[in-house]
């Protein structure tokens, strides 16, 4: 097994890079839990790495059970140090993985319930929609160009493996994309709509969120089925965009509860 | 007029200081909107620093308005690098303001609508938690120790002004406080409780949410009137604590305004 003991090791530099924030075709997963959820949704990661002291005490427990799964042939161990300049926070998670970002196929035609993102910048929020989404039983996110990198460490964090429930489509020409939908497209924006409140929603549908500061891109808002607005206080500032998104989603949770004979109200 | 020109001015020194997170009695307004906001409800700050160069390019707008308002002696002038090392982000927003933290007068008997929240750590969820019982017409707030500080840069930027439409109280120790709530007392638990759309919210309650890993502290807890769960899809994290507030609050709101004869599903 090999073991690394700098930092300009080329492996160790790539994993560094992706923890850093730049992203591409591969993303760094840091801790057990994404780890263990990779091995258990899509197999072996392209590079593991280890923290060797962590490992050598938790030889016994789950660390030492997703070491021995991938074999110490495909596996590489380091310095603590090493491991803990790969984490936002400085905290050592004991193992990262070097992966492929998955490129789930795009459907033909989309006939679920489905997250749509317009240039949603911030990572926290990108992940906390993800999050939200994958608890209201969402299972496909389509994130325009703009939009945080959906595998991007920020990102995977506040997603809390939300990533692992739901096949996330990137770089998304939502306009074009619409051709595909076979759910209404369901908007919210602060200019015109409806209340979210005011009559049934569909079964199923696309949700539309935007960007923080501008919202929904008009051209983009003239394309969905139904404009719907949240009745809030008067005088004060919107919603931010991850909390309307889980006022929208559970609302239309709920009313689907309540059709499947689940007393509300 | 004082203008400033070094970082080691002392009240440039204050500023910088509670603007890099530490706090206490005093905490640091950035950018025209909190500054006007500050002014509108609490007159004028302790301090006003007013970027030299951008002040003299919008003498007519509202940057201008604003030195106005608080006249020529009460202000001072600095260097825009001076000022967009006080930004977190880096960016010159023209004001700061060094304020007094308001220490609104604890009501006798709680009751009205009110967000309890015990430990919540990350600055982020505090804000948005703030945001979003504002937008909920939640008028108080009450933290616990072990809360990100109200007033720090990072919340005041995610609460997008939500502190002026509440009274917001810290460092409460919230089991005593119990015994000044005259409206039911609910908590969000994970472990019991029922479902939030199985009967019929309180009119007005204090909401207690808590610590992003650890939830409420069981002891307080056991002091709530109500334990209730978000139904959520199976096999997934809990909600983010910012985004289950999120869709307690807005059902009471929805439960309301159906009360009040608006038309619901």
């Amino acid at each position: 097994m090999k073991h690394i003991s700098s930092r300009s090791n080329p492996e160790y530099r790539q994993l560094l890079r992706l923890a850093e924030g730049r992203h591409g075709a591969q993303a760094v997963l840091e801790g057990l839990h994404l780890c263990q959820e990779w091995v258990a949704h899509y197999g072996a990661p392209r590079y593991a790495l280890f923290d060797e002291a962590l490992l050598a005490r938790q030889q016994d427990g789950e660390l030492g059970a997703l070491f021995g799964a991938l074999g110490a042939a495909a596996c590489a161990t380091c310095e603590p140090a090493l491991m803990r300049a790969l984490s936002p926070i400085g905290q050592d998670q004991g193992v990262c993985f070097l992966v492929d970002v998955p490129r789930p196929p795009r459907p033909e035609r989309i006939d679920a319930d489905c997250l749509w993102l317009d240039r949603v910048q911030d990572p926290g929020n990108v992940g906390t929609l993800l999050r939200t989404a994958a608890a209201a039983g969402v299972g496909q996110a389509y994130l325009s160009p703009g939009c945080a990198a959906a595998w991007s460490p920020k990102v995977l964090r506040s997603a809390q493996g939300a990533h692992f429930a739901m096949a996330i489509h990137e770089h998304v020409d939502l306009a074009a994309e619409r051709a595909r939908l076979a759910v209404p497209l369901l908007a919210t924006s602060l200019q015109d709509g409806v209340s979210l409140y005011a009559r049934a929603l569909p079964g199923r549908c696309a949700w539309l969120f935007g960007n923080e500061g501008r919202g929904v891109d008009p051209a983009l808002l003239q394309l969905a089925d139904l404009r719907v607005f949240i009745p809030q206080a008067a005088g004060v500032e919107s919603l931010n965009v991850s909390a309307a998104a889980a006022v929208c989603l559970f609302e239309q949770r709920r009313q689907r509860l309540a059709a499947h004979g689940v007393q509300v109200p």
